[in-house]
């Protein structure tokens, strides 16, 4: 019951690497919203493997079918309002790099933990465990931007690496332009807000690979476009689903809204952000409570950073335990992302559309309107 | 529908400050486990208010009443595996002291974002962003611990404060003996894992009362006892269910577990944690994933940190704006924390155990056992 | 976890007899919808013990408190959008009368499977089997109802009792004035929509009382207001809903909508509903569709049947087994309803309310207006 | 987000005629369980369309394809514990077939009311009103149907038609042998009880086919080994979740459980099931619960019965609306069930299947066992 996330756009994802396919079922969408494959496939584009030198070289399409909840209408695809399924099939499996991890389980990785909660486990590409398993998040992701967007013309949503290791992008804040950033964004491989940081940061992750090892870094999300009155008091605040929504992302160690751990250093007279009228506008001179307050939005920018850990996936032998309880050691084989980063940009501006287009959904339903 | 947590052990919070009381249904808790109301009171009284000179003077016994669930067995009241609602009455009601409130919005505070939510709201108070509204979860929380105790005999939680604004507590870590940490965190009102900073810390929130500022830090928390298994792939890791448990706490900006943000700065080959064996059991040298791996509890100690920012309530003029959208300025008066960490310790246990209680019953579902 | 009901607008019962008192959380209801104490004393005051001569003597007012979730807005008391506790206490407890029932189980009460489930029970009044149960669900019904005329001010409710064992009442089908219908239904202590049979059920109902017997019968509901387009496809069809609504009504044994079982007698000609115009609506000739095609409401009245079974409580010596296992007699003492009946009319109504509200809610959320 | 049914074993049904297909994922079927495409494609075959001649002969061989959730265990194929996904390909459309449909409403369909409600709709095969749907159900009824019988070895579902309109089949009860009935069953194309019924029943199916006309019935099921404990009070009773999982499918009416609308013909002292002792085990001398007490089963068999209204597909002129507001008549054409009553039979099973091993996790999340 694990596979199911939203309360009104609710979306359940299923598939592992060793299978058939991977997808996802979205259920709850409303009807016209016009939508087509390349809806789905621009963002899929985004986070597959082999898309540039500095990710995994498996070699996957990923091309989604769209399966139930569309119609042509009037010359356009739309969905019914009905249940909308999108499968991509699996394509490049090699089992055999997977031989050693049946017996040894492999460090950081799910591989004993799925074994302690199930008794058996996918060995072959880490089950549900496996980057794959995104591929479903990113497809209704897509299609929460569509439904936003319908309802929220001015929504945008950028996310981009901050930090790749010690390596720190510029970024010239408070973002004015959203739109110029995500074309440098999509600009450079890394997804960095600064190309000259993001070449460093090539250079760093190309090292990582050559030396079988890995690196981690943050990534930065700002939201805008969302309307006061977002989210709800107490447990769906919506920084708090916005924190399980980062940290559902297969790597992630951490979560911070605006201000975040740093404004554990000010004063309250520092921190807080003062009223002020914009015409008729409620704005805040400053924005460290990141655009939300009291688990509801306020109208200012959302933004957030998310921790990814180094990839657990190293070329090189490490201790471990063999699956009947001996120390062992492993070598891990095969293709890996060296920096899950650039590949997870999409992931979390795809968790961000279902948390958003969830409470704005919720909202119609609480004022009728 | 946003005051539900829980899938199996499912609580529903209710109530504000201005009104009758506050408190919590609890549903779907097992039977026959012990509880008294004093099980409920001791948890209570870590975060009623007036408890110390360092937190709000307001003054409420916050008596909690169990008005179902429970019945005399053997000489013993025990759960009787029906919904358990517990109510504790609103007294110290001073509506007279939000008189300004009600035309002006508190900066960083909820009143604007619930005007823009409902059209109206409970001035006095703060209505459900209210800190009173946690009374109901930390009772709750007092109720999920009986159960996990009853069938996890070993589970211990220790939550502390780490830091207040730029002090930072000592701490001998790994930490051996939680049950004596428990007992050092109790000793002093801060609670803090460290009495010498304590020291410092009461002296510093006491400077902040007097000039009616405020101040925030972290609090650190340690889970023992929790068996390898629990957990579940994808949207409900056990990590991403703590983030937004403890981001859905009032005052919160972020969370991380394990190797958290500071984790970002290793390579794949220093952050991995490598397993051993200590006899017939799996353990790891290092513990950087925070006891939790694939979204599932490896067996280690979980531990996280929860960011506070300061408190929003300050007792000096601030610019702002009305609620007919004038720019205006508001002095708050009244009663407040000077700093909200000592009594969110409790609170942050609470969240925890109710997270724990969870899965803890979710395994027992799919295993049969 | 099955004291929820509700997906938009949640309810949460909890209490029974032998506790402090009996409630309901609801979570989810629109704000500035005007709500009274009065409003839901009126809908318990209909279902509450000793209100006439054929219910059970127990003598309890039923005083409903609301704890929470409302406020003064220009002289009047509407909801804040925040959840809404409501309490009754308990009052007229005679555990002394339950003594027999520790040790024997009566038949075709909830005795035995509850303890079969949790391995304990209230026997005061059979725990959450009690008919005390309902109280939350009738005042979560007001709350309900208040909350869809607001939004569809057609909308209109009224249940009655159709037949009492094979007493059945005469009716003027279809119903032209649901107004006046109500008014009839009001006007006798059975809730039946025919006077003439009414009294004659008034006696048998005595009868059966003077005998230590009891008896069941039918309760029939119409629902008008309902604007096409409500339900769901699937499994949350509007009539599914209701049926689970129905049948979680304490002594219900069956649900039938429109034409149900005596519908499977006519052949698709016969049956069909054919459309037409009447002006610019959508109209059938025909209602055995009852009001819902697909899942989905027609516009046309929604009306459906429930049987009530005889009341298990008979004051006359049966055979039962005892908790320790041995063949037994019990013969049970103490007040009881001699038929369900009159006093389940409020909740039939009640449940309609939950049901109708979620849907409209939904609705909301899907069509954002 | 009507498209999800069952909490802990969770599915989520997608696809509609017209599509690329239909299906369906289940998201907490527990690990180990065995599982094979056949035992899928064994209980699609009694569904699928052209089993025999009283069935509509659309051709479509309904092959499931499992897409993940499975894995090959020691030469097994058994369940991981994660989401399974099935996919059956439409195959057979004939959207010329609809083209009256477009512009018609047909009587008693759900044409209207998902115009209605969406503002457009899946005209041909209509849409997620088509039985197409019930294949997701089917198959993961199959899944479900494993789980149990895992878990429950005793545990038997045996569903029947019992009357197709006016025929009424013999039976003798209480039926002593469940497979020697479930061999009846599936001994004739009605899949009726009683083989002489049967075969009234189809000359007169014929005979309505040959008229172009249908008929309905009601269908019987009898549920053993579920042991006394499952259910819940309160809303989530095991007789309401059937009551809704029954009236979710197409062409229902009506639900009654044990003794029905008839048992209000009954005194309480003539409804009453004693208790008495059968060895150890509690056992009821009359069944006129139909197994569930209180909502919650008591050991002995569950049974109960389903109304189908007559096939609202009639291939005859019909008065009706066009979409556009104007009365105009439609001639349905195309291929269609005469009687929905043969092929429904296993969707009662698959049901029955979903909602008893809900409850069966929910009780091991109780009790931990």
């Amino acid at each position: 019951m694990s596979s199911v996330f939203g309360t009104l756009f609710r979306i359940s994802t299923f598939g592992e690497s060793h299978g058939a396919g991977v997808g996802v079922i979205v259920d709850g969408c409303p009807p016209s919203i016009p939508l087509t494959q390349s809806d789905l496939q621009y963002e899929l584009d985004r986070r597959r493997p082999g898309q540039s030198k500095i990710v995994t070289p498996r070699k996957e399409a990923d091309t989604a079918e769209i399966l139930s909840g569309i119609i042509q209408q009037a010359g356009q695809t739309v969905t019914t309002g009905t249940p909308i399924a999108v499968l991509v099939r699996n394509e490049d499996q090699r089992s055999s790099a997977y031989t050693e991890m049946e017996q040894a389980y492999r460090p950081s990785h799910a591989d004993y933990t799925y074994d302690a909660k199930y008794g058996l486990r996918a060995v072959a590409g880490g089950g549900r465990a496996s980057a794959r398993e995104t591929i479903g998040r990113v497809a209704a992701g897509a299609i929460a931007q569509k439904v936003i967007r319908a309802r929220l013309p001015q929504y945008q949503c950028v996310a981009y690496v901050r930090t790749v290791k010690d390596l720190r992008a510029e970024l010239a804040e408070p973002v004015q332009d959203l739109a110029a950033l995500a074309e440098t964004v999509e600009g450079n491989i890394v997804r960095c807000c600064d190309p000259a940081a993001a070449e460093q940061m090539v250079e760093l992750i190309t090292q990582m690979r050559t030396e079988g090892n890995s690196v981690g870094g943050t990534i930065e999300c700002i939201v805008r476009g969302v309307p006061p009155g977002l989210g709800e008091p107490v447990f769906d605040k919506l920084e708090a689903d916005l924190a399980k929504a980062m940290l559902s992302l297969p790597a992630t160690k951490g979560f911070e809204i605006g201000s975040g751990f740093s404004g554990t250093q000010l004063t309250g007279l520092e921190h807080n952000d003062e009223f002020y009228m914009q015409g008729s506008t409620v704005r805040t001179r400053t924005n460290r409570s990141g655009g939300i307050q009291g688990g509801i939005s306020n109208g200012e920018p959302i933004f957030f950073r998310v921790a990814f850990k180094p990839t657990a996936t190293v070329l090189r032998e490490q201790n471990t335990v063999s699956k009947d309880g001996q120390d062992t050691t492993l070598s891990a084989r095969g293709r890996h992302d060296p920096c899950v980063l650039p590949r997870a940009v999409p992931m979390v501006e795809a968790m961000v559309h279902l948390v958003v287009v969830d409470h704005l959904l919720r909202h119609h339903a609480q004022t009728g309107k």
